[in-house]
């Protein structure tokens, strides 16, 4: 069983290689009359896209997206919306060093050993490449939300603590994020991600990361008890995306650390709204969300597609060496952030779609 | 939309509320001629089952399972596998102090708004008293996975974090785990853990923990790309038990303060077998099990049912106040051990049936 | 892989075998508010149950449902609704002489080759004792789209072909049904039908039947192109009921012999509505419905339970013989038409949430 | 809700209007290593391409298509095979007349109703041009299941009533099939055929057909009790094709003519192989394959665009009149014979895999 497919009612389909032809995704179950261009798309491919900055991957690929059905002078027909972008950059590399040996700590082994065959070029479906994918559908339900929410409905990302080096998020503003190229909410902390991103790279080493997401404007009442709690399909969401290996929402596994005094958000009652003292929760109740900021954050791992040479074995399962030479990514997280956004929106919309099939 | 059901072919739906005449779930996918009895499932019941510690809730139930179809002459027929658990105490409580107020951190109020009306006797749906329905269908997973897989599998769990106090996980014996009661797998904190617990429990308060599950003898190549991956589908079976606010997989979270270097898995083959010098990444690499020893883990908050009054309003969004009487669970993350160990195992079977249609 | 759960939004997973302690299902994702009770669900039962005439099987059952969950003060509440049916009559018969032989045109062959074991014990999880669990989920669902739609919605059943005998369709009164033994809609044919019916059961052989289902007051625009169309569905539905071998919408097979001319329901504005001239269609136009009747039709195989010896094999693969003794039933057609308004009910329902999910 | 997907295990999912630029489909869960080109899946899209002769459209298309992934060095790697078709023939065609009016016994209507929005050109969606993309994803299921089962497995569809005149079924040869425009198993009954089809295009008018579908060497134990029956899928899958009315399993509607005698298909056991004296059943029983032939057949309705004048209503709910020009298909029954083909072969490899799951 393969499992291509993300969501339950708003539900897109994801397929391609990193050095096939194109990659491209299906968006079913989008609602419709829902104005969509590809336009509005691309603003989110680009935030993404690879070759923007010297602390990411030098791949080229303008990402542009083309849509190939399901909308109709201007308006989503609430039939299939299919995306396809066209792979660019992908002859240039020689993969015949990696063809036949398992980099450590990616998926070639465990995917050669599934299927008994694999795409090498360039991590082949494994490729975070796939990710592009999901950020088109989440551009499409980011749109599909602002339509039916309104103007108070917001998501952002960010990315909290690049490596060893932590902000203060204190200081987050919104305003920052996309002035620096580490998705840093905290001014104050750009300069000095700067000097250790550079001494990374330069050892041909890597880091990992910590991305915060946070939603508001979004109603309470969402989330389907018991096995597709909000949480629960956040969680799925973001540890889906390549490289993640933890999820926590609101305080997280810091929740253990915790007494139940401090833990509980209280709720008040103050000039006809409702308002929670704290949100250790991160917006989540039982499953539901209470009307608060929905909070989420994961880390992930570094690449380990580094210059130092590592131990590993090859098909014959023979022992042999492995270093990555050229391109070279020392903080994949970075370019998590918008792929987180566009996740946790599709689970947002895919929970506001299903609350109103049971509840409205 | 509700959803009630959890897996993909060996699924299990379940239904029930606390104070509700009884509780239970239907298995359905299993296969087929598994030696099955209500004594193998009642083995692990009561592991979980409530009054068994004064560390945890004095709720008295047998939990006693009752197998009402899909076994037949001992053995699991392929059809649908129901099963019941009577609720016993649930007549001792009176609810009216609660009736009309939402507890904070709970679902009371989440559930309110959602349903516009909702079942406040012990919680109703939202009662941890659902989880006795993940252990029965995890235990029935368990049996199949040692029918199929062999001696060499196994799942266990332990609370490796009680609130402030962390255990070494260097002395982790799986044969400690069970010999006292807070599933703690290191000897040596045992004492000093039941000093801090018996402080919180005389203070009213509570404390969260964190609860790490390793599976060992799990066959490389399991997983489904890309939106249920191994691990996707980890996080979210943990996720959904109460409770839970984060979820890490090998070192998970902190896999964000390692470097390239030390987060990769070096492969080696010796002594005729493939062998990882260490396992930062949990088992899974790319969605797919690896071979190695899945570990994951995950945070349960502190109960926020505490003897201190809190803040809060009432069904008519008048400010008040509520603290809680009777029955108190200083560390509710005790019991999620078995929980824990069902939920994986079923995701683990889960798994193993898929790989099976697609690559056997 | 197993599949014992109907429906997207609405669903339901039926459990039990039919000598088993009992039989249920587990009703998920149903509005909340909805104000239900035993009773209610109790009257569809009645239609649907055993030994009510001499031209249906003795089996004594009471089909009593009880509610175990998911109703809280007489109103739903969003979470599971679980209805158990004890097995009463279940005791007195020897099933030693059918153990081991596979009788003709049952699924003993197939279920015993599928699973290498099967519950032999009347039928076991093949008996149509299933489709009580589908008549309690249909009564629900009803009551559901009652509340939803109004007054003006309706769905009737009644058996228009019994056997070689066909009725008037042209005389179909609704009130007619329920005042003869064979759900006939046309109070002409009762007598013929009765004497044929006792002519077959004399020559202890036995007769098919086509059911026919109308559902009005249904909406325009239920339907979910491509592979959930609204006709999809219903025949999967009617598919699924044990001894189905045929489904027709509207004209149904009958349409092959139809011109274009004919079988185009012209469409007319008079008074403020929109009208139909003919109803060739069956309600349904591109798998969504017209606004117009949905008729749907289905063909029961008479039962090869019949007290003539038949040619078979026995467990061991030996040529043997097999009649079946005691209880018999000339026409198990005649009970299928609760179980069809039930299903139909069902998929309606469903559709109306999934329609309310993505185009509300 | 919208539902563009097709299948449990081995699953397609489409998209695509009849004007836009290109349809195409996605089919995850292929098993891995199978030998797959896009000359192999051409093959049977030339079997339905339009064009080819005087009876049936004359939309030029040479559909031919491409694949996008999934495929890697000519094997499937068991990642989604992406396959595109470039609509060609699109741009010739005058849509002004039928833009703002509903063609009787289309889906004009009911997709405006539910969507409010819907592309014209050709009928968009709803279109009989999205069948295509079922014929690729049946290719591929074919190739997959001629891999696994080995020669004895085939799948042959034919037509066998073509409006008023039927063929002889004991006259059917699977080589005649391919020799005649109108797919018809019988040499005798094409002349006849051919006079009665001319007449009825030169009169502008169109008429309706009857596909008989014939699968042998299908293994016993396929099918999925009890709401994913193997009948029950083969139903919905055919129903789910664009004009169908009826579906029959075996004998179908007409086993309410038969007798229980005549309707139970006796087994023998004779030279070490299991026989059944007849197919009444049509190779299925209990939702389960027997081993036998699977036999399933569907009607066609006539398509209702013809040259006569109909009765209809426009966009803003006014009486009108409407009439094709250009282009008519006198029966599109006839090239509905690939499509079935192609859909009960998607559900018997989705059953393979499913039977794999669970019982291997």
């Amino acid at each position: 069983m393969s499992f291509n497919t993300f969501g339950k009612i708003f539900r897109f389909t994801t397929w391609g290689e990193s050095h096939g032809p194109a990659i491209g995704c299906v968006i079913d179950g989008c609602p419709p009359n829902i104005p969509i261009s590809e336009i509005d798309i691309q603003k989110d491919m680009d935030k993404r896209r690879p070759g923007q900055s010297k602390f990411t991957t030098q791949r080229k690929e303008s990402d542009k997206v083309t849509i190939l059905s399901g909308v109709f002078e201007g308006k989503t027909t609430g039939t299939p919306i299919s995306i396809i972008i066209y792979n660019e950059d992908k002859k240039s590399r020689d993969y015949e060093s990696i063809k036949n040996k398992f980099r450590p700590g990616h998926a070639d082994y465990t995917y050669f050993k599934k299927y008994g065959i694999r795409d090498f070029r360039g991590g082949g479906r494994q490729s975070a490449r796939e990710t592009a994918c999901r950020v088109a559908a989440g551009a499409v339900a980011k749109i599909v939300l602002k339509k039916t929410i309104g103007k108070k409905f917001n998501i952002v990302g960010a990315v909290t603590q690049l490596g060893l080096m932590s902000c203060d998020k204190l200081n987050w503003k919104n305003s920052e994020i996309r002035k620096n190229p580490f998705f840093c909410p905290d001014k104050k902390s750009v300069k000095l991600w700067e000097k250790y991103l550079l001494a990374v790279r330069k050892a041909g080493s890597s880091c990992g990361a910590v991305i915060e997401l946070r939603a508001s404007g979004i109603p309470v009442g969402l989330g389907a008890p018991i096995y597709s709690k909000l949480d629960t399909d956040i969680a799925a969401a973001l540890m889906s995306i390549n490289a993640v290996k933890g999820v926590n929402i609101g305080t997280g596994m810091n929740a253990a650390f915790l007494s139940g005094e401090e833990n509980s958000d209280e709720i008040r009652k103050s000039s006809g709204k409702i308002k929670f003292k704290t949100n250790h929760a991160g917006g989540i109740l039982g499953g539901i969300s209470s009307g608060q900021d929905i909070v989420a954050s994961f880390a992930v791992k570094p690449t380990s597609s580094i210059l130092t040479s590592r131990e590993t074995i090859n098909k014959k399962g023979k022992n042999t060496k492995i270093s990555v030479k050229g391109r070279h990514d020392p903080c994949v997280g970075i370019r998590a952030v918008p792929i987180g956004e566009a996740m946790i929106s599709c689970v947002i919309l895919d929970h506001l779609l299903m609350h109103r099939a049971q509840c409205s």
